[in-house]
């Protein structure tokens, strides 16, 4: 059922990750982003592509994202600055810079506190669109520290028994290492699925399934609905979208309760404004590092992680499953694959890096 | 279609809350728990009932817990220790102590933390059950803190694709103060519903709903399902627990997650066994303390608390839905309804409560 919202293979020609990241790093230039930023920009990108988070990768937010330098709305050299911190926790006021920038360097400082105190936790306010939040959360792996990230989105979900949209898809990633395993990934939206399944079925001409989506009225749709095949991302909505559990009796009181938690500690915990705030123009970001050896040894803890995930991936599995995943596991085999041989993108996306490449006059090496 | 979950009315007996924390107690210190621990241990329980979570209440926790003590399971003079710590991090060896008795005293802790350099984060090991997730959350309400709370369960619930129970319930929690409005206090395991629903359908004679559980084989099972009448916990399993989402198309990779997630924070990162370990005779717990004013003004952070949970409750309700709730507001109303009225509790309950005191030579004060 869920295979219909993939790319097929078909549809897409594999391209080479360094042709990729030479040709984005010079597109962010372009629109005034200076180098290093560029570069880092870039990484966050391809690494969401090379790891088959299409989603977040330069097919669904490239775009966006020039157009948003463009206009002005993203700021290409932000002034961000620390308004207030202690040991352990800082606060970062972005000056509208785009989140997959502006993100790593809080992390970094993080990072820097959880090696001074053992944890270290940074809000993010006034920022842009954050880019795949695991990216920032594994920036704590080569530390041996557990990375935390979420970011606080604008509306389009629904609360448990309520007929207008009062969070974002907001999510959730931790990431924590492992010895032998690879490393255990978690990212998820808070929502049922991330907002961009709508759009993708318009495109693709088929069914949401259900308990995706609620009618607009608030209730929940538990049979497979169509999406009109004019609806486009930013046009009137046809359906409002679930919080994690779909229902009241499956627990969307959970991801609905979850989602707030994110809002909390990305809005209210920065001191500003929180998804569902009329014309509030920015995401509002939190990312965490826990220091591994502040609790215990770092080869005691990746020897029991390396237990807890070969007994998650070895688990029998049910009929018709072939296997048993956990967070992270499919993400490192598409990065073996992609970066061996090359990352698949759309036809589509092809021609739209050629007519760039073209208009901000780059060499255009792609295919 | 959740009410028939609830203990009617017209079976249970309002107690008063003083009579029933004073035979609480009572019976702690008959089971050797010195008096200060009693008095902490009833307030959790009680504390629990007063908010209506009556799962971890008196009438479904204490008569386990008493057991615990007299079977030898749990320790009621634990030599607790911290076995190592940072500025900010703990790790504390709970010596089989019970989680609603150490796991305060571990929350205390990481407050105190939070005090001094901004967080404070402590995983407690070799625990025993933790009782309500969110009373140890809610310590960090009354220092203007945010609180965190989590527990690592004996395994119940499959992962995606799974046919074994490989995670517990995996319950999250996070208190947040605002201003005028209750708190905002989640407070939910990770799989689609509670453990003691199944036992509370076979006792009540209905069928779980559907999404709940899946066959013994791993098949989600999305029609009701009527549970033998003849079940208890404990005995042989007729159907495995779902993890939040139900199905891999409604999202159960997420609620399979974040109980790996709780796993990871609780049992590897205090250096001891995960919850699917054969005969691990233990709960690992992690607990954790924001100093809001480590990040922003307490003020602005809990007039944005009171924006965000008034927007949240005067949500449009969908068609057939009263009204929309926020996590902790029905459970304040309940405590405020409880402490006036009393407590009620099933008259099964009051019958062991009898028997009890008349073992151990208290008082019976309750009916």
């Amino acid at each position: 059922m869920l295979e219909q919202f993939h790319v097929k293979e078909e549809d897409a020609v594999r391209v080479r990750e360094d042709a990729l990241r030479s040709t984005v790093t010079q597109i962010f230039q372009k629109v005034n982003v200076p180098p290093a930023d560029a570069a880092l920009a870039t990484d966050v990108l391809v690494t969401a592509d090379v790891r088959n988070v299409d989603s977040h990768g330069v097919s669904n937010m490239l775009r966006a994202y020039v157009s948003g330098y463009n206009s002005g709305e993203i700021n290409a050299r932000p002034n961000w600055r620390i308004v207030r911190q202690t040991p352990a926790t800082a606060n970062v006021d972005s000056d509208a810079g785009l989140g997959i920038i502006v993100t790593p360097k809080a992390m970094e400082i993080a990072i820097e506190k959880a090696r001074n105190v053992g944890l270290g936790m940074v809000t993010v306010s006034n920022g842009r669109h954050l880019g795949m939040a695991s990216y920032h959360a594994m920036m704590a792996l080569e530390h041996d520290m557990i990375g935390v990230c979420m970011t606080g989105c604008p509306p389009s979900v629904l609360p448990t028994f309520g007929a207008e949209p009062r969070l974002g898809t907001n999510p959730i990633a931790l990431a924590a290492p492992a010895g032998e395993e690879p490393p255990f990934v978690f990212d998820a939206a808070t929502s049922v699925v991330a907002g961009n399944k709508l759009g993708l079925a318009s495109r693709l001409g088929v069914d949401l399934l259900p308990g995706w989506v609620a009618d607009l009225d608030g209730t929940p749709l538990m049979e497979p609905v169509p999406m009109s095949s004019e609806w486009a991302p930013g046009a009137e909505k046809q359906y409002h979208q679930l919080a994690l559990g779909s229902t009241r009796e499956m627990g969307s009181h959970k991801g609905y309760g979850l989602g707030c938690v994110v809002d909390i500690l990305t809005g209210p915990l920065s001191g500003t404004a929180f998804g569902m705030v009329p014309g509030r123009p920015n995401f509002s970001h939190m990312v965490a590092a826990y220091r591994i050896d502040a609790f215990t040894d770092v080869d005691r803890f990746k020897s029991l992680m390396d237990d807890f995930l070969r007994a998650l991936r070895t688990t029998t599995p049910a009929p018709g499953a072939e296997r048993v995943l956990y967070p992270g596991l499919a993400e490192r085999e598409a990065e073996v694959d992609r970066r061996a041989n090359g990352i698949p993108l759309h036809r589509e996306v092809l021609e739209w890096f050629k007519d760039t490449c073209s208009e901000m006059d780059i060499p255009y090496i792609l295919s």
